[in-house]
């Protein structure tokens, strides 16, 4: 499939998408409507980040559980913005074991309500918390329409929850979650996300309030790619988790969950990549480096082949994941393709002349070309190749971080706010009001992203600067991000 | 709950366990009938098997994939044994999204027929093969009588998927699979399995024959550790599974799969706990050391909880999992028990003696008393700790391989075939009837649990050893072990 090409981005950008994913063998449609199989290369980049992830997560105290695919539908009521924002997108179990079930099941949608429930019995004194729990699974939400990785029926997550005695250390928990979440995009994904606060209209149902990163994808549009949420004492209450505190007083927890799921892999596939295929952050990508061997004669094959060998071992000895090529049947030229269409950062390529002059040519993906060579002595290999990756991992960063300050813009008016979503971001006062976003929506089908945790500077002392809200003119102290979003 | 006593094993296996899991804090029973919670200390265990395994898998050149978690009910039906031995168990999705579905959904009990169907559309050629896959995930069937780890609604595992050109391979990584859980289980478990190959009336639904590691509890019953499945043609022919062959014919695939489950934690809690409580193999301890500050005064516990951090630090830079216990409120009399409760392999007292002795006292759990404890110097602190975690190891597979051995009997009639498997494994002639497995069972309630692939040299050159059928007298040439089993 490699020879052929992909429509290009300018030409039509969602069929760019969907055709890498299948291509690139990340992914593909499963016989179930909205449901997806996710093949070993999108899996490997998964586990990838289920390592960046779950490291953080460990080292800031939180541990692993599983809690059950089924939750009586009963649980979903009893949070009352919860059962709202669930009930029209849930998977109903009826019948088990040939029979019909007295009460139905439902597929978690999300696991707070189960979570909930075992809390209550398990925590008793001021002493058991917090209880900082995390867990990877996959959940289910009746979508209607569906895209691969952005939006299944069927997706795949961590889903963080923790309880604390007071509100002050949920919301300590909530915005570190955010933090790390931010630190992992960057920093490992090359994504320059925002981190910031959803409006009301657009938190999670059962939340006191929500944050999310969001990332600017190669059409402009924003996609949320990480949430964090500050769920107060809604599902302590709902779910009486209560703890004795030190003076003996039965107290409701605060609590807080915290997801990312696979969709963060349609953000990286939009971000990097572009008309050949993905363009993968070395941190994460599956394999690193791709070897491809160049012979003509079966001479040439026994001494390309045997200096390939000895380039992946020094490599993997060096902890880089590589993969060389051994394929028969096909051209250097297909397999070029192939590798750029799966993004591998680093190709390198070996010759019979390689061979006899002790080098290799070391190509980066993100470069296309000429200019991308470069010839490695073997000597040299490992710092040279390791040196490139992190080159290739900072220019990711940056290429990513000038188009999404390229197209992020500061209207003035509303008139010039318009025309600013329509590619991009508008960084723009906003009085708060949900009137004023409801109708920005409607006019421009741009939603509020979030409220930026970075804000302009006060003109005098105080929490913020001050402005006209774009949209009603009435006094604003947030700049809020608004685009267009999938 | 550390300072009530657990029964003991004599006086009620089946309630020791199940107090056990719970108090241990493993796992606790979920608001759905049948259904489990692994809490964090149960899923890091889990966690660390699945490490071991997954590591054995890749070197082995399988890669992860997930497949949904919803099939089409049709697809059940295409494979005759499978339909035959799925259907009673299924749970069944009629609703989604506040409607009717057109097709009803089947929560996956297991996933040869949903990976079948993708692979068809997969699999082009015989360059394409081997496919080599693996997942970890959840499956649902639907049990009437559940024990916690051990028969749940729900449950987590691996299921390996393999396609080949050739029966001979497919049948050589049936083989590979289970020779890679017999290690598994033996050197990192500490559980001496016996490998074989399941009767006819055992095996798989839809499989052509099943092996099986199959291990003896504490109370002499059996338990299946995990299984390994020869699928022959039976689901290619029934998905269409198939590939151009070097002569460019259409021919139709080899298949296996084999699994391994949550439900080895049982074994795990049933081979090597004891009346205080679990002992768990060092190799798969989440904490394999636990540190027990003693002090009365406040100056104690300052120098105490110094030389404390100070050990814990040195034994966490040497890889050492290592916990220390600074719940106060607690005496360390109710710390020991509790960590005796939850397994930990090794002990660390420190009090201010031997701080002033520059030592520290370290305690084995499988030793209980004085004979388990010895001094160690500070300045041979990490290397005598790793010596003892690698004895403690050692000594687990030592004793229950013993234990074992002393409860495997060879009867020589009916009547002591009958009373070994009162308490235990028979091991017996069996001439392959299953007229004669299916009447033992009746009998005796003990089932067929494998055939070894270990079986008596043949006293004449040829495929194996020759005696009379245990039950009806008729020539057999294998030995088969018999025993009750969970």
């Amino acid at each position: 499939m490699a020879d052929q090409k992909l429509p290009t981005r300018a030409e039509d950008f969602s069929e760019w998408y969907n055709q890498l994913v299948l291509r690139a063998e990340l992914a593909d449609y499963a016989p179930v409507r909205g449901c997806m199989v996710v093949r070993p290369y999108g899996w490997t980049l998964w586990e990838n980040i289920q390592q960046a992830l779950d490291r953080r997560f460990k080292a800031t105290g939180h541990v692993n559980a599983a809690f059950p695919l089924f939750i009586p539908r009963s649980f979903i009521d009893k949070e009352k913005s919860h059962v709202a924002g669930f009930s029209p997108e849930l998977a109903v179990v009826t019948h088990g074991g040939g029979e019909e079930l007295a009460e139905p099941l439902v597929v978690r949608p999300t696991s707070e309500t189960i979570i909930g429930h075992m809390w209550a019995k398990w925590i008793q004194s001021y002493r058991d918390l917090p209880i900082l729990m995390n867990q990877w699974n996959s959940v289910v939400r009746w979508e209607l329409r569906t895209k691969l990785f952005l939006r299944t029926l069927e997706f795949f997550w961590q889903e963080g929850h923790t309880a604390h005695a007071t509100s002050e250390e949920g919301e300590a928990e909530t915005r570190q979650m955010l933090d790390i979440y931010t630190d992992f995009a960057v920093n490992d994904a090359a994504i320059p996300v925002i981190p910031g606060k959803k409006s009301d209209a657009e938190r999670f149902a059962g939340a006191q309030h929500t944050y999310s990163i969001e990332a600017m994808m190669g059409d402009g549009k924003a996609l949320q790619s990480g949430t964090s949420h500050n769920l107060g004492q809604n599902f302590a209450k709902a779910f009486e988790i209560r703890y004795l505190d030190q003076q003996g007083q039965l107290q409701h927890c605060w609590t807080t969950s915290w997801g990312l799921s696979t969709r963060f892999i349609g953000a990286i596939i939009m971000v990097h990549g572009d008309d050949q295929g993905l363009i993968l952050p070395p941190k994460l990508a599956p394999f690193q480096v791709v070897i491809v061997p160049i012979f003509k004669t079966d001479a040439e094959q026994v001494q390309v082949m045997d200096a390939a060998r000895q380039v992946q071992a020094e490599l993997t000895a060096a902890s880089v994941r590589v993969k060389l090529d051994t394929r028969d049947g096909m051209t250097p030229g297909f397999k070029f393709n192939d590798w750029e269409m799966r993004g591998v950062p680093v190709r390198i390529e070996i010759g019979p002349k390689d061979v006899a002059k002790g080098s290799v040519v070391a190509a980066r993906r993100d470069r296309p070309g000429k200019e991308g060579k470069t010839f490695v002595q073997r000597g040299e290999l490992v710092a040279k190749v390791q040196e490139l990756l992190t080159d290739v991992q900072a220019a990711l960063l940056k290429g990513a971080t000038e188009f999404r300050d390229a197209n992020t813009r500061e209207p003035n008016d509303y008139a010039e706010f318009q025309k600013a979503v329509e590619f991009g971001f508008a960084r723009a006062w906003w009085c708060g009001n949900a009137d004023c976003e409801a109708k920005i929506k409607e006019d421009t089908r741009a939603t509020m992203r979030c409220i930026p945790l970075e804000q302009p500077a006060p003109a005098t002392p105080g929490p913020g600067g001050s402005g006209k809200c774009i949209h009603c003119g009435q006094p604003a102290t947030v700049k809020a991000i608004f685009a267009r979003a999938y």
